[in-house]
């Protein structure tokens, strides 16, 4: 007899308040990584995804985190570049974190997240391009181990989502 | 002018020691999850996959984490179903941990590794079988705080392995 019963689709873990940290795409390769990402933005919570370009969310990928329906469905905004996004939520007191290998990142075991903060991801060939860099208050890398040294960028921000979530797992 | 300049690909982190994580997947329904969780492997320095069925991995999606010429890589073991070797891993002293929703999980946000276990992964949409559960030492559940109220199997899995390589940096 299994010890353990399933209960999948377990009913969400409420949040004391509403979630704060916004996440901010570079124009992407593939909307299928924008679709990853916003699966996983609505499972944590967050309520704002920043695309650029032609992004397009997937709604097979995305699930139902994106529900123009529901009130509190992941709202996705699509602007032509990141860098004017960034400079404003800078003035709204957001803490601009990207998540990029810099010369100056810092491990993100160790980062202690702002609540208000917008997680920044690069294009998943060039990165984080030279404007968007200028803008960041903070580089933060993700560990490697081994090949092929480097993660996928929905895999990364899962990461760092899993991270931020893991220090405010009541919003 | 970027404070932060690109160091992208840099040479992976250190162990000290080889990982003692094993990730068992059982019979996915695509070979994208199963490829991207590879891929992740490679990244975390995990040098043993199990995989059920017809896994295969896609070259395109696991980049060099697979690569059979070199003695560092990551190893995909194909076999007809889990519980054998969930079995045998256990009277190896592995510890086997299932990462699913239960009557009974622990919170990854407070779950302690053993250096030495198994980290087991359900299909997408059974997830573990009766069978699999039955074999495992703990089922952990990542929290969940909104729709589509699941993490894709390849993104719980990143997570999971984020949390093992924050508890064992080092290996």
């Amino acid at each position: 007899m299994a010890e353990f019963q399933h209960q999948r689709h377990k009913p969400p873990a409420p949040l004391a308040r509403p979630r704060e940290l916004i996440v901010a795409c570079a124009p992407l390769r593939t909307q299928v990584n924008l679709s990853r990402i916003a699966r996983t933005c609505g499972c944590c919570g967050i309520t704002r995804l920043v695309a650029c370009g032609n992004a397009k969310v997937i709604g097979k990928i995305a699930r139902d985190s994106v529900d123009p329906g529901r009130p509190d469905s992941l709202q996705v905004e699509v602007h032509r570049t990141l860098p004017p996004m960034l400079a404003r939520f800078k003035v709204e007191g957001y803490r601009i974190v990207g998540l990029e290998q810099t010369s100056d990142s810092r491990n993100l075991h160790d980062y202690r997240f702002e609540r208000r903060s917008v997680l920044v991801l690069g294009n998943e060939r060039q990165g984080l391009t030279e404007d968007e860099l200028a803008l960041l208050d903070d580089a933060v890398e993700i560990p490697v181990y081994g090949q092929p040294l480097s993660y996928n960028v929905a895999t990364a921000a899962a990461m760092a989502l899993y991270e931020y979530c893991r220090q405010f797992p009541e919003g």
